[in-house]
């Protein structure tokens, strides 16, 4: 069975992708709104720990709406989860895999994926929805990427990582200013994997 | 890193412990309150499949408790609910394993675990809590069992399963009537699991 994984080069996508990897085709599905090229470091981390990878290229236009929404609430919350809906609505529009799947983790806040979107994609696309992580909490997920990863952790403006944060906060940076990126994206830990221990 | 998974010998919880496997070394955990031999039910599914098992004996309090719940119900919801968390506390405390998980769905109704529950145990008993399964909805557990495991399927009452339910039917029928065993849990299909394909 296939299934492709929204990846970004951090610890939590990587782990969901090793979680599939013993009863999955695994594919790293890496993001990018063709505003930058970020989404080439989470291909290059995919390709560091041997997981196949594809570029998706999501519609501009859900960028726009995620930066709007941004600079009117001021933090990147509703806009994240909108990109990450949207996110998985591309990739599970017409593709050839069985199942889509994505690093959320049980303690998160934002994105989510609730049981009724998961149905809802089902339903709609006719795939599965997997969350591997969703059944796990932070300090197992802290003891399995110890166990199989190494990671780079540092300030989020200096991880190359391939999320869709970097593309966002380039055109929030663009169209607004970067005291807005400042006052919605405040500097925080982001993780980089190097390779599999 | 060592986990014990509450295990009946049905498809849920033997994916659920196939699924940690390479990961943690699983021990199945085969409840009973003493009330009737079932348990080894599960203990020789687990067998039949290579996972490594332990018998746990559950205070014959919870039971009670339970089956007067259900009793006063007419249906099983809120006295199985009772039993999977006082289960699950008594394998979290004091055990030597680093988590406890179940065979816990996605789309289950009962029993659930939910975040404040799977925060609380953790808190409370230093191990982790790990519900597999909750990242994926039934048509992806359908096709990973239908992969990885011979199942045996049929009515409830046929099928030689080492869950709770064996042993509450009996106390309920022993304490109480056929007719109120037959209310409260009507016929449904059950699985047991043969061995890996």
């Amino acid at each position: 069975m296939d299934v492709g994984v929204l990846y970004s080069g951090g610890k939590d996508s990587t782990l969901a992708a090793l979680l599939l990897e013993p009863f999955y085709d695994v594919t790293a599905l890496c993001c990018t709104f063709g505003i930058t090229d970020e989404y080439q470091h989470a291909m290059e981390a995919a390709s560091r720990v041997n997981i196949p990878t594809k570029a998706v290229e999501l519609d501009p236009e859900i960028a726009d709406r995620a930066t709007i929404r941004i600079a009117e609430d001021g933090f990147p919350r509703n806009g994240i989860q909108y990109i990450h809906e949207q996110a998985l609505e591309t990739v599970a529009d017409g593709t050839y895999f069985d199942a889509i799947a994505d690093g959320t983790r049980r303690d998160d806040r934002v994105p989510t994926v609730d049981r009724s979107l998961a149905q809802s994609l089902e339903d709609r696309f006719d795939i599965s929805y997997l969350s591997p992580l969703s059944g796990y909490g932070r300090s197992a997920i802290d003891s399995l990427v110890d166990e199989l990863l190494v990671v780079e952790s540092g300030p989020s403006d200096d991880i190359e990582k391939g999320d869709y944060e970097a593309e966002i906060r380039a055109l929030l940076s663009e169209r607004h200013s970067d005291t807005l990126v400042k006052e919605a994206f405040p500097e925080h830990t982001q993780s980089r994997v190097v390779r599999r221990k």
